[in-house]
């Protein structure tokens, strides 16, 4: 079971909407089960580098099935995976990337934000969430 | 000038629609003028494969400012640019990448299809690209 | 709107005299809006592994229209954007790198420099800045 | 003995106004002895996908000592060095790399150019060649 592009399209439309209404500018990637893009969106003149972050995000959220910034809480050094960015090609550890759930509670994708603070990448990419999740 | 991400949607909405007329399921890319990922959609069960090579004729398009089959043409064994996909981490140079034009005629991003014959990425990818010319 | 290759030549041509008169053997990259590299030189047996540092400095910089030493601050253990590096290919998020603006003010490129201390960096960075925002 | 930076800027000046003449538009790299990037410019809108390759040029040429198309002529499918590209990160193999010597006859480092025909990327190294070797 993984998210469809109608699935995938509508967390994007919703992530869009609400960056439009925070005057934020984004790169808005989601990825299904399988961690593979599905749908992706870049603002008009959003950073450069965020493109690649918000992919990260999505991917980390979903190859470990939580959200990025839980990972960066145990990477730190000292955590107990320090590091483990290095891993998959680069992951991206802190918030922004959080997994979307179907409506048994599985996981079908993630969704990645990347292209303010991290407080306003994370609100941006949960409401992308809800509009998959439908809560 | 580069293609808005407005464009970029009526261009992956056209080549989308196009696909579904003609049963086949695609990955679908575009990139701004710089070579950015600017909008992405992956048809559900299209070929996993086929989301990079979606990605990179967009690019290899934009890299050149050429149909990529255009590309793929002069890249053969004995051909003045034999061995060219190898540059800029991987180059794909058969059909399904073009470049779009603004109304001036200047390029202001290109469009990446890979999912079925490349005649038929190239057909869905022309689609696209009609979405942004207007013609 | 993006650096021209005259001015990225003029920022480079401050930055080598910048350096001289210091007395410090830096590489010196300059990146168009695109973040792609439009300038470089390497002086005469400058740092080896300092090639690579002044084109990453250069593309983080534009990347995220910041000095490099400001994401730096925010990518430290506990920070915000811990572990940013992983994305990109590579950032350097140490000082040495400085986004570029044109006259009304809007980033048009990047430069980036490596060789000798941060401090250091920084200072011919701001030489070849100067040399194209004129102050 | 490797080329300097005052005669890596040599060739690159007179590869650009060689360009300039021939109307074309082209991405320019220098490599010293070490195949160590050196000096580089990349024209007003040239070829995006140009940029890579030019270094890459450079890169081969120094590596083996000889003019890229050379080795091209090896590589090609039933050649002694059929598929040498896939190493060294990626080589070009094509005309328009040409090492660099100084006056004893010995290889000091290596030209690449790439934005147009490859008989016009060869002519343009050729001019940056000749501007160091000053014959």
């Amino acid at each position: 079971m993984s998210i469809t592009l109608e699935q995938a399209q509508a967390a994007i439309k919703a992530a869009h909407e609400k960056s439009l209404e925070m005057g934020v500018k984004m790169n808005i990637a989601v990825v299904d089960a399988g961690a593979n893009l599905t749908a992706f969106a870049r603002m008009d003149d959003a950073w450069l580098g965020s493109l690649d972050i918000s992919i990260k995000k999505a991917k980390t959220a979903r190859y470990f099935d939580m959200p990025t910034g839980t990972i960066g809480g145990l990477s730190q050094p000292g955590g107990s995976l320090f590091g483990i960015e290095h891993s998959n090609l680069g992951l991206i550890t802190f918030p922004g990337g959080i997994p979307i759930k179907n409506a048994e509670g599985k996981i079908i994708g993630a969704i990645g934000v990347s292209g303010d603070s991290v407080e306003n990448d994370h609100t941006v990419a949960e409401a992308g969430v809800q509009a998959v999740e439908g809560r």
